[in-house]
């Protein structure tokens, strides 16, 4: 693809030469001819000067450079549509392998793309052009949304809900039973987890990772929100539209998560409690009690990031500080004399 | 069925109208006519104000409502027998699929059900009414209980013991190899892992959980316990009797975990010590060594909880503290002049 | 096995009846007639009074036995042949089960096993002596070396390579999309992740472990390395030569973790960044910026391991020097009157 076309697709300015044949992204430091490199994170600012690629895509109001560039406001989102225009990926055979397990309730919309070995229940719904990679398991009662693509060995258990263009990585479980068991005389009685889970529009879920059904009602995972691998989602949470939970993050049970907060790796979250609507959250930070929306919180029990920044940097002089007490007593103590009683 | 019979089959005292219908259980918020509801946590019981159920479970000494109720002594336990009273399970297939793989040598017990695209070895023994949803492997050797069910995408390796009533949730791994190697002139030589793991009666454990085989003899998960999503337990650990671990615990090898422990999502246990009975963890603590039998813990590392608790709360005052004491040398320093050779 | 050929196949040396009969190895505490035990970790020294092994492995300059010893400079590694000696695996069948489904333009070595339920894409290549399990998945354009093995549920996405006695344990999922979003007007848009993901020789990864495909180029795990259950390596990473991840570790996008790095449980490093060679790195640790090589760090966020077990310690003292620094405060006011303006 010519450059200039690939500017008019993505809508960016194009400078200099827009002749040059296109064929591939690369990093800036894998690029080569024919490539077409992107500066989106500036601290990869100094290897621009290196890259041997044939053109760059970057911001609008970057200075000017020797190879032809395509201009974006947003280059990260041009990168993205870049990658999709030029990327194609690998052709899905069409419809159900022959050696697809699929019960004779089930209806499986136009265009689906149904792999080897997967195993579909009584009852269940799947979308148009839905994607079911080899050794799926969809247990009985799910609806399956439009364009939805579920990855090898991911399991969803009976009676639950996804929207459209849901993306399950391979290995994802939705629906298991939530950790629900009531202290009794003779041990742990198991609370039935009768409840499902509703995943709406546009989520995407990372491998391994498990999101559990609700005891009662259902595990609510809101439109756009995007969770990472090996995230564990408790059962009768709700996640909010847009929210972001980075790898091996764990969100204890009937927790609220509102819209578009973003949590780093490892983060926990205790259960019943709210997390505001743009919550930023410090990667393995502990948040014992709700937070209000627009908090931005680390640390282990969690607190305002700034504080936790401040009292981590203070940690380190508290053992000089030991010894600073320690000296400033004993000059008291030869000033004055000793307290009384010690 | 009725109220009064449902107060009759779960042995709680009714008061009020006994001959309302109740078809289903729902939340306090969710509930509608045909609905018993339940208060088992005091946080919500605001909420009895508004609900639109037409009956309430709750405790025995619970002030009279309008509404009819039913009341236990504990009303969590009988909130989950009205749950398996009221919710009938889809019925499982019965016997084994078609599509199943099954080893000549391997015995299946009366009533058992056998998924599609289940893969079972050599030699294996599978308990009467013993449950295997689709995809699931059971490698040679392995003997699994009575009533066990074993969810979709269930791995369990090679000579694996599982008592009865075993639950595993979809993507469980049971007896991987340890993480095992000893340094070597030319790197790490890997430990074969030749031991086993033993899971009792009554077991639970959660999504994509995982329990290695131990080196030599047996990793151990005694009767009754409970372990969540995404937890680890590495090779030769023995977890003891109705021991609950929250989502993505991890405890490392050779460590012995007591009775009754209860641990928080996100705590991990080093090797090689020992945690007693009854034993509580914080969410997120980090356990370095052994903690004595009913203690509460918590923190990184992790001590006494009212300690970490103290000590949490006074380290949000250690910047204050730093220019308090300062100030104080100051002032010190002003009266008595500065001290020798500083 | 007499004990004499058992020291000659190992390489050690004999003390004492070297026609006693060894037909396996079991621990100290397991042992009895017949059994090779060994003493590797001196915690376990006073269990050699009371074993009743027929025969001890340990270290060449450890005390004279009762007992026959066999004497190596690395009991550990002495210990880990023993087991391959005297541990015969259970035999895998070979060749292709009639139940796996195999694209035509797959090829398969000479000597691979390959289980029930299989599915291998097109243009996949698999090596001599390779071992799949049942319900394995391996995507489009995959190459796996000679002599690999890839438990049961593992998932290889499209174009992954690995190379020679690569073993993934089960549940293990490599080259899933990268966790990559660009923020637009209406909401993320997504990264295709159009790289892939280069595991080298000898590289072992426990159960339900994640790689991930890199966005361009590759995500990188270097020969020898070792990943534990439940690890999880973002896109773009690479982990170095001989590096120990242990379980439930998780490494953020593009960071470059160097040779011969370990890494206790749970740690969790931040993304773009280096972890020198040799790097060791407490369990739970958090490690928000680059570490030097050589260097040992702990703590959240992570600091040189001897500052942060000095400041745990003085963390403990905490609320006590509140206290002390008050008395002083009260003190110094009494001799000198309140300062100024307080």
């Amino acid at each position: 693809m010519k450059l200039k076309t690939l500017a008019a697709r993505l809508g960016c300015v194009l400078r200099g030469d827009g002749d040059v044949e296109i064929d591939a992204i690369r990093s800036l430091e894998d690029a080569g001819p024919g490539h077409l490199t992107f500066l989106a994170n500036p601290k990869y600012q100094a290897q621009l000067a290196s890259t041997r690629a044939s053109a760059v895509l970057l911001a609008t109001d970057h200075a000017e450079l020797v190879l032809p560039t395509l201009r974006a406001d947003n280059p990260y989102v041009a990168f993205a549509e870049a990658l999709t225009l030029l990327h194609e990926p690998r052709p899905l055979p069409a419809g159900v392998h022959p050696r697809a397990v699929i019960a004779g309730s089930a209806r499986i919309g136009d265009g689906a793309s149904i792999g080897a070995n997967v195993v579909i229940g009584d009852d269940v719904v799947i979308g148009p052009r839905a994607v079911l990679h080899p050794n799926v398991t969809i247990y009985p009662g799910v609806h399956i949304g439009s364009d939805c693509v579920a990855h090898a060995g991911v399991v969803v258990r009976e009676d639950v809900r996804l929207g459209d263009r849901v993306m399950l990585h391979p290995g994802v479980v939705i629906g298991a039973d939530g950790f629900g068991f009531a202290p009794g005389p003779r041990g742990a009685v198991k609370i039935p987890q009768i409840g499902t889970v509703i995943i709406e529009d546009d989520v995407e879920i990372g491998a391994n990772a498990t999101v559990d059904r609700a005891t009662l009602g259902a595990t609510i995972v809101r439109t756009q929100a995007k969770l990472d691998n090996l995230v564990m989602v408790a059962h009768n949470c709700e996640i909010g539209a847009g929210t972001m939970l980075a790898a091996q993050v764990g969100v204890a049970g009937s927790t609220k998560v509102g819209r578009g907060v973003q949590m780093g790796g490892q983060a926990g979250v205790a259960g019943h409690i709210t997390i505001g609507d743009g919550v930023q959250v410090v990667a393995q930070s502990g948040i014992p009690s709700s937070v209000e929306a627009g908090k931005i919180v680390g640390g282990y029990p969690a607190v305002d990031v700034s504080i936790w920044r401040r009292t981590s940097a203070a940690l380190l002089r508290l053992p000089g500080l030991l010894r600073r007490v320690r000296r400033l007593e004993r000059r008291i103590d030869g000033a004055l004399g000793s307290p009384d009683g010690e």
